[in-house]
């Protein structure tokens, strides 16, 4: 199921991003050699954000890169770990790697920090329906 | 022209990788969102390599992700800057970035280093064709 809230685009346009956000997608092809493309809505403001699949396995592993079209330079190179630990939960672990700590920082401060804990609560409440 | 003998698929199999390997193409879209898959073929070797082209902007950047199969989990992320220096010459800078120091090691175990510098001279005798 959290792999699927991940590669489905109707279940990850639930809730990937801010509350109060509404994710419209422009193209969503969530598997090897795939790509996607969607912008963040909300009242007077849209952020786009693009990037392509490297590498998607069922229920493991995806690896992905990830631009926000107001840094079109930065690109991050994004692993996210899919792990049972039984008992009907998964543990996740995505890392984001970035080319400087200039890059770094420039992600951090764009806001994203507040999109990727709200989102992560969202995905939650997903699950929990 | 150096952008093109990297977009073109049959352009660059003229010239990627070692010497005395012939390059076979399962699939080359070099452009935004597409992806790539090839073997790297020598007398009983075959070695095969996939990645994702994130972003592809005509006679200036490519960033794409790399993977050697036969290092599964090492994902590099490659920036490729076209730079016109006057006089007909271009100046190509390519980077990779990898999430650890074992990963680096790796790739550099891997003999990459042989088809990284005999690839480059076989590019620079395609141009002067």
């Amino acid at each position: 199921m959290v792999f699927r809230a991940h590669t489905d685009p109707e279940l990850f346009a639930q809730w990937n991003g801010p509350r109060r956000h509404r994710m419209e997608t422009d193209h969503f092809d969530c598997s090897t050699g795939g790509s996607y493309r969607y912008r963040l809505v909300s009242e007077g403001v849209e952020a786009s954000f693009f990037g392509s699949f490297h590498e998607v396995r069922p229920s493991e592993l995806i690896v992905q890169t990830f631009t926000f079209v107001g840094e079109p330079d930065g690109v991050a190179l994004e692993r996210i770990v899919f792990e049972d630990i039984g008992d009907g939960r998964t543990r996740l672990t995505a890392t984001s790697l970035v080319d400087s700590f200039e890059g770094r920082d420039a992600f951090v401060a764009s806001g994203m920090e507040v999109g990727v804990r709200e989102g992560y609560e969202r995905l939650d409440e997903l699950l929990a329906r």
